[in-house]
């Protein structure tokens, strides 16, 4: 059966506790319930990952070469900074779908830009939670 | 039965015909097709239209905000042109979802910015063809 | 009798209908009216015009090279981004002003930039619809 | 009787005997006169004030925190470089208008931008001294 | 007998007539008759086109790909803001020329920039209407 | 017993009088008596003063290279304009401490610029008036 | 008793130990004493922290978020580069001062912009190691 | 006779034996073999000249003043760099056209600035060597 | 006797007393004996002029349009940031020298624009006190 | 014996594994082995390290200023994003050489910046893996 | 007796005969003999040279190095693109000055930069071909 | 036997003569003389040049097209300037290294870009004269 690793960086295990009015009330963990059980139907196991750690999502990336075949990720704070996932995604070979609760582009300018995307097969923004299900369902029809 | 206009920009009348590396073969009469099929499974309706003319674009937004319930728009080079279309999608009560078929991000940087962003509820972009589905699956579940 | 145009660019046919805290109440007819009423008081004739597309805005100002001694454009969203209402502007020998409703330099940085200004004789924006009318006072002395 | 502050920024006082190619040759005396006319016309009071000082411009606002409903502001050479006048300007609750004798948008690029306008109400250039005349009858249509 | 389509956009049908510091004065309709007789002589057909419109620009270009060879355009105001028409010439697989008749790279910055150039096998600014007869010399030599 | 300068620039005299939820309700003259008995206990003397023209503020700068050991100085709007304050400061030999009120790299972009900052070696914002005082606990201790 | 956590970024174990031209000879040891010796006197408790690692930081952020009425945060090099601590701060309700040893507006350009102004509620800068005395003045101010 | 300089910049004298994939095979040689072919039927007299060195290429324009009525130029490289060429043009009254044999518009983005374009009357880019032969008709039509 | 008026803007009362490493010992009072010296013997009178008050130069200014065929201007501070200075020296008809002491070019880069050199006919920078008696030399061969 | 310490940043631990049209096929055990071997010929001890994880290799930096003479460091994807590091390096007073596999000027624009150069002593790039032994053979020469 | 050596760059060896509207009628012969009577009277020896090479002109200031104890330098275009002039006068320990005949501020901005400055010890512009005397009186007076 | 060509650019003939402390005070005849030396060691021919006209830089480029299977080249101030140099080193289909003796990414900003880097397939800075071995090394690895 075919592995999608879900991978969420820094601050997304307070979801659903902190700033409402962009996230929503949904936490991590609904997204993660509701996500295994899409899975299910889809026919796809999946990994479930977060950390607040820049090395740690790294490390999961690297595991994701080896177990994976594909990535979806949101990688939060770190889709605006962080080159060294880019490499990580770059060293993967499956299809990586970059997903982000809410539209990155109506906020601050420096949300505008993703290192992310330029590695990324497909990029969200702005479908809420709704959005980890959405790519999964399109991460099933890629590798399933 | 709530409405969805789904508006296409500028040469996506040539979507098959044209670069299939970038866009793939299905064309946009497929992709109407397929958008009909699910809207009767998830229980609306649907008004498909392409332009290659930005006013006939901006007409019909217009006439959306009688009829619609909510926009799917893939605004092709508009995109990042045209302050009128923002404009007139400012216009728009409901939720706006922005599609591009190819990851525009990855592609020349003129294409990296979006006017109409500044509007979009929420924005999806290398999903290929198959980013109409899911946005008309969302659409459906912001306005059924 | 001295003839001005009056050209309305793309969404204004919308005007007293979206945005009321930008735009106000007014609606484009009763623009017209009031501009019908002081021309008239003014001694000049007026042709009032509004098009969603580019296209018909710059025919417009080509059939005021033969009719008009004044142009007065409300370029709305075509302002910032249309280079061609300029080169036809640039074609008018008569006095040129650009009208805005809403005050633009207060809005999103893209809207300070005007590709009219650079031909305009006269710019104003944030008289709401009155601003109509100084303009008219204004193209009135000058080609009365 | 409603009040306007009538404010000439630096230079202002030469009006008429320089550069009459850019300004024309209507002295800032001739202004105030046919302001003067017009006020009593149209039932305001007016105030009307230049000085080469940039403090003395701010005296006159604060000044006019207690005793005027609308100012006009002709900044001159202070629109594109005094954040102090911008800042004074914030402490006044009328409305404010900003005029410019000559189109300064098709001058050096340095005067495309203005301080003054994040503040101002509504903004005008290139009217000659006209504009003096057209703010004034916005300014009064305001308050009176 | 190979086809080369010549198409003209904003403002164009005014040649001879405005401007002629830059432009110079023969019109239009003479450059058509001057590349009808040269295309006799090179054995080429030719399809000569004009609009205002972008969206019509973008129809013919369509039809191009099913008639013609090559394509000579002199896209105008478009050459700095339309996406829409690189997009267009970008599913056309002949050469394709861009032509402008003054020296575009001496006049205002926004237009040394072109979107055109980015798709266009060959570029020329500045030989006057003459360069419409280079230009199609050259299209005989490559098509013919 | 040494003594501290504490210049205000423009508009500062109408602090507790203006916009309120940026600068609190304390006035000038309450942050002056509030500095006064803070520097009886702290041991040092203070000259306190406020102006809106740029030329006294320097004039005082240089009467403090003879009478002060250090300067506190709120530059307000200066702060982001004035080149030639920043200049009277490179003629004071002692510790300079900037202040501003309310945070300034919180507010609009210009405001984030500070050419005093460049000789100043301590800079505080958005203590609201407690900073001056805390600004002089600090020059007292630097100077006593 | 009210909790103020003091958090230190990357390289700051090293306060006292690199470069005392720019820091000084105070260690971090000595500035955590300091700080308990005030916080007594001022009936606030403290939880002083340093880590090299962006990923303890943010954790550390959020533990505040359960246990803490202000934080004092030296973000070091993270003020210019981490989106994801800005994030993290973003999570926290009560007031957030940030503190740099140096004045980091007179050093390289990149120190110039801090993520974590954009949420701090106070900044200082060039008070040497002094600033956390009255930085936690300031917190135990507003929290006491 | 009319005389025409033909001048080459650093690095064309290798034309036809470097990257044939951007320039062809054609060698510089055959370049000046059927200009002086077409010289000839045009009435034409040419000086061909190439150098690597910008000085020689400087003192050959300087000559061109006393015995040219026309200038074209490939500078190649010094295209993007040299003042210095663009300086030696101005000095020369009779039309100048600038030839390139690729579309530099297509490549790197410091190729897109031409110093000599703001004095060359034409400027044509990607006719590979037919360039040549286009840019000596259009000398020869306006000097012969 | 042919006038040159001698205009020294902010800080400069300070020559001589502040920072001599990159202004030297003179003082004002030296460049005004040694200029009144030099005025002599080139057969003109001079006027010569320090304020710290922008106001107060432009005032200078002003009268010099009535009583000097020169001036010679170091504005300090005021070179870089004051459009008004330049707005005053633009009513006036006779040459400008613009003299900084310094070589203002290779110090900071806010340094090194000049509005006041978009009027001047001639500038330098970086001759010392000298400089004043190059400039007299200069404008004393223009209007003797 | 001299203490050179060889530090490897995020993702380097795939060598040889991942996109070996840029890294070549090498593994980081095989460069470790061939510095072993050559740090033993040049009379050096070495100490190798990677780590995904920011923080960790900041306190390789700390740990080498008690340990180390020489450091050798490939930062990867943080040469681009860490002031930490750069700020670590800083804190360590011997040599530092920075080592990049590929040639980083010819990849992105991102990674045409480096804040490790702004520390260190030499920089080299494009020599692939056999760059660590070239490093290694002059760090040999600083410190043995 | 002292030496300075005067160069001259590229197109110089023109001056009198090309654009007099910008650079007058003296030829460099005049020049060169103005400068050679002064001179005499000043008690220094000058060597005068002029190339259009960039190349001579740097052996020239390697030359000088030996031979001269100031240099005086017109470096024409090559002010704006040469590093190579800039690097071989930062290898001449005595006085440079920059001589621009014209107000190169006023002309194309990139006349504005000049990389001779970022050495020269004054630079002049817009003195005409007198700022040739005024630079020698200053260098005589500092190498005499 | 694989030769390989030693170019040096602009004022390297001064090495060892001119600001010691960037570049120390080994001269170019000893830097060819310790390449000599090792190139005999590794079994390759070197020709040695420096010259300070680009022309001749250029020239012997075209030269190692025949005679070379490698080029070591320090461009000097031609790094930044020469797009030239860099299409001369496009001809040449060998492995190119382009060294410095100083980290020129701690130098003035403009030394930061290369041209020659985008054709070099391996660049290094800062490893003093000692450089030149390191990169004949490893070009003796690469075509021997």
């Amino acid at each position: 059966m075919p592995t999608v690793y879900i991978l969420n960086g820094p601050n997304l295990n307070l979801l659903g506790q902190r700033q409402p009015e962009i996230y929503g009330s949904t936490t991590l963990a609904d997204v993660e319930a509701d996500c295994r059980a899409l899975a299910q139907e889809l026919g796809v196991e999946i990994v479930f990952f977060q950390s607040n750690h820049e090395g740690a999502i790294i490390d999961m990336i690297h595991e994701a070469r080896q177990n994976a075949q594909a990535i979806i990720i949101n990688p939060a704070a770190l889709t605006h900074t962080s080159v060294a996932v880019l490499d990580a995604l770059n060293t993967f070979d499956g299809p990586v779908i970059e997903v982000h609760i809410s539209n990155v582009h109506k906020r601050e300018s420096f949300r505008h830009h993703s290192y992310v995307s330029l590695r990324a097969d497909a990029v969200m923004a702005g479908f809420g939670t709704h959005g980890y299900q959405l790519a999964l369902r399109h991460a099933a029809k890629l590798v399933a």
